[in-house]
């Protein structure tokens, strides 16, 4: 069906009929000029904001829209759960050119409300629009936490332990193996178009991932880690610096030691990696670390703890310590495995602007 | 400057250094993973939000950056006044193609602070983003209200009277004002490159306003109307339905209709209307009374109040009664000068999508 058919209001009808409602403080979602929330007593609201550019951030080639729209949700929630907060609700806004069906943005939808329903979140408003070309996605999200729930970037201190949740680089891995099939599409494409004339017979994109899914799975489906949160929580500990890892360890780190004034010094064999990641690093003649430092879209967490709850973090499942923060005359270190050391570069953010 | 240069967070730290925070809810600004606020006792949170695509919200041809920017923020205030509340907080997201300079970024921004000093509200954060082609804005906006003073779609009944401020139309005329110069400009242009290869010879767009600058005010620097909710407050009248007029009256109207299940029924003759938008629907053949009901962007304030705050709403500076509010079986009707009655039609958003 063509979006027109609805008109705006019509499509905005149909995207957010029939959404059940998940928290007691969302009291208004869509359909006024603003959404209505009461934040819960004793709570301090957190905002965070993300903008999706298609041929930017995206490529619809090997994105399915539905996982679209679900990573475009998680990586909102990741900010929120990176301040130590419950995300509540977000605000979707749209600009959808002509190629787009009311069918795909159904799909987008469906995995938009699928994050919500696992973590709790009310889709609350937004804003649809037509666009000139591509799909742009901007999304807010609105989350809660007690003050002394809160964690910012710049309360690390000297001998703070350095800790990361789940393994690193294999949403860059992932990445690389879809460009590498997509651009092996494509010129199997160009080859049907001279061979023959008939639209049905050229390729679909069907490549074959097998042996390859988690990497694919954290490239297309990245889970914000609100168990880690929870399991913080839970544990007693109340890290003094966090971040959501998305611009690649690298930059992050060196985002939390610039808020904080001090050093680090991380070892390269403590950096969590995937098996898959470790294997399509060589098969791409790539290095492995470089991908976990500098990949970037992993959404795990970047934390540091008092050296005193070295014992309560390491029982959590999923996280480890890969070094320590120093005094900032120390500076930026990477240990690597035999022994050298290396200052730690950002470069994750260059590829982006 | 090349934003290049900058990078992305050297654009961020260059647009966010220096802002004055203007409310004490306002805990933490740009800089970490999300904003903290502090809502303020007694208070519900409100949240709207607005995407502005180039070439389908706005032509930077005719529209200066920094008039862009100060709208763009203001029609998000516009939302909160109409909930009845006071905008505190944004976040802007921007998509920015490889055209723009920094100092083209630095224009945008002075138009957003700009409005947001207005109106006391404050810069908390938001995401810079290469786009492949074209400027996109995002902007969410945090306001608050007591619940008391929200003021929804759906409470008009009966016998309210119907109430806006200011007057209607003049956006659309400067619109159309406008794109008649840019055509004749772009014919200018061609002329001028066929008769001469040196482009410093180009003419610039530096067309003559004198006359319409209340046309242009109003198109290009809309202000929210926060002095007529400070004046209601004042004044002791909580309306029973508001909106802003943001896609025509017509179609406003048939909202909170539609919300609050009833009809209406409105005079032509009573419709506001300046002097200057009247003249130029008359240059241009057009029916004045169809581009004060379809021609939207007036950013003014639709709202009901019971038939027994007549007396007070009409001491308000800048406000009108239009008519009242019907049982639903009597319709939606335009009663015109001569007497005749039509139904009212939204068509401010097939424009839109």
């Amino acid at each position: 069906m063509e979006i027109n058919e609805l008109g705006e209001f019509g499509l905005i009808d149909h995207l957010t009929s029939g959404i059940e409602r998940q928290n007691e403080g969302t009291l208004k979602g869509v359909g006024d000029d603003a959404a209505i929330l009461q934040a819960t007593e004793g709570h301090r609201t957190l905002v965070t904001t993300d903008l999706l550019l298609e041929g930017i951030h995206f490529d619809l080639t090997y994105v399915p829209l539905q996982h679209l729209g679900y990573k475009s949700a998680q990586v909102n929630f990741s900010d929120i759960y990176a301040m130590g907060g419950m995300p509540r609700q977000i605000t979707v806004s749209l600009g959808i050119s002509k190629r787009f069906s009311v069918e795909d943005i159904d799909s987008l939808y469906a995995g938009i409300l699928t994050a919500c329903r696992e973590h709790g979140v009310d889709l609350v408003g937004g804003d649809t629009s037509a666009s000139m070309t591509g799909l742009t996605i901007s999304i807010t999200c609105i989350g809660e936490a007690r003050p002394e729930e809160i964690v910012e970037r710049g309360g690390a201190h000297d001998t703070d332990l350095v800790c990361v949740s789940g393994d690193l680089g294999a949403a860059y891995m992932g990445l690389q193996l879809l460009e590498r099939e997509k651009s092996v599409y494509m010129q199997q494409l160009r080859e049907a178009q001279n061979a023959a004339s008939k639209p049905d017979e050229l390729p679909a994109f069907q490549p074959d991932f097998s042996g390859r899914e988690y990497l694919l799975q954290r490239q297309l489906r990245p889970e914000a880690r609100r168990d880690i949160i929870l399991a913080l929580r839970e544990a007693g500990i109340r890290p003094t610096a966090m971040m959501d890892i998305s611009d690649g360890l690298s930059s992050e780190l060196l985002h939390i030691c610039k808020q904080s004034a001090c050093g680090c010094r991380i070892y390269e064999e403590r950096i969590p990696l995937d098996y898959q990641t470790a294997v399509m690093a060589e098969e791409l003649n790539m290095n492995v670390t470089t991908a976990a430092l500098n990949g970037g879209e992993d959404y795990e967490l970047l934390f540091t703890v008092p050296l005193t709850d070295h014992d309560r973090v390491v029982q959590i499942p999923g996280v480890k310590v890969i070094g320590h923060i120093t005094k900032a005359e120390l500076g930026h270190v990477l240990v690597t495995r035999d022994g050298g050391e290396f200052e730690l570069k950002a470069q994750g953010w260059q590829a982006k602007l």
